[in-house]
């Protein structure tokens, strides 16, 4: 495929896994698209935790409580600083959301599925924080989002998009 | 070159470019690439205007004020809505930073170069605001990042980055 297949074909998969495990090999190499992500000023605020263990990741889906992802026999988590980058502002956000753009393209490229849960785990119920707890992150990382990892068991379907010319145009806006 | 290998070989360029126009059709690739990035709760916050028009460049380079970025035949200026995704949380930050790394992954698969323009045009001189007024852009609309377009007249160059191990663990925090 492609880079631009891969981009196109990426859908957020919220099936269960098949029970097959993800190399390290492979693991290193989501992790190093993510890491090769630029971050503003190159202040690198991301940083990564993969998770193949069996016992760790049936404690962490104690937290999660998603049977589709418990079934995934990987995943990674993904931490944030907020360091300053500029004057006084800092871009962890954007920093992280590369990262794990790049990651996903590396899932799919690899053969695998995965989607981004954040909004769930950063919420009132701080599921993230329990999930860094659990991982030894100390309290100046935030962890705010995981990908699960593996082989998909059942079909990848996308969601329907407004049409390009609703949302992007040329030399002015809307024309 | 393979995906893995364009999110490694993508760096933030800030030389100069060849007087070479980027096609249109070329132009569309890039944008489809960033409207394929997923959105919080497919929100889809993210639209795009790219410029190729010499007058209008020009006019947008009044404001910009770098020269190396006036070199540029093309650029696609990004802009973001904040729509509320799930409870009272909006994701737009993560959207348009996804697809702006699916952009910029777009434009090197594709023999250009660019760099990830943000805090220079949302900051205090609120540059973004005045280019966002030559593109005749609502004010519901925040032009949050330039992203130029071209064939690099100069090396590309990669910034130092932390070695993996800093940055990526197995199993737990720095293990």
């Amino acid at each position: 495929m492609t880079i631009l297949e891969t981009i196109e074909n990426r859908a957020s998969y919220r099936g269960t896994f098949q029970n097959t495990a993800v190399s390290r090999k492979d693991l290193i190499k989501i992790m190093e698209a993510g890491l090769a992500a630029p971050s503003g000023c190159n202040t690198q605020t991301t940083s990564l935790i993969a998770v193949d263990d069996a016992g760790l990741l049936h404690r962490l889906n104690e937290e999660i409580k998603i049977d589709t992802v418990a079934t995934a026999p990987a995943m990674i988590c993904v931490l944030t600083q907020s360091i300053v980058a500029y004057r006084d502002r800092c871009f962890n956000i954007q920093d992280y959301s590369a990262a794990i753009e790049n990651m996903l393209l590396a899932v799919v490229a690899q053969g695998y599925q995965s989607c981004w849960y954040e909004g769930y785990i950063t919420d009132v119920d701080v599921i993230g924080r329990k999930m860094a707890d659990i991982l030894g992150v100390p309290d100046d990382y935030e962890l705010v989002c995981f990908l699960p990892v593996g082989i998909a068991e059942q079909p990848v379907t996308s969601p329907d998009k407004k049409p390009f010319a609703e949302r992007a145009w040329f030399n002015g806006f809307k024309t």
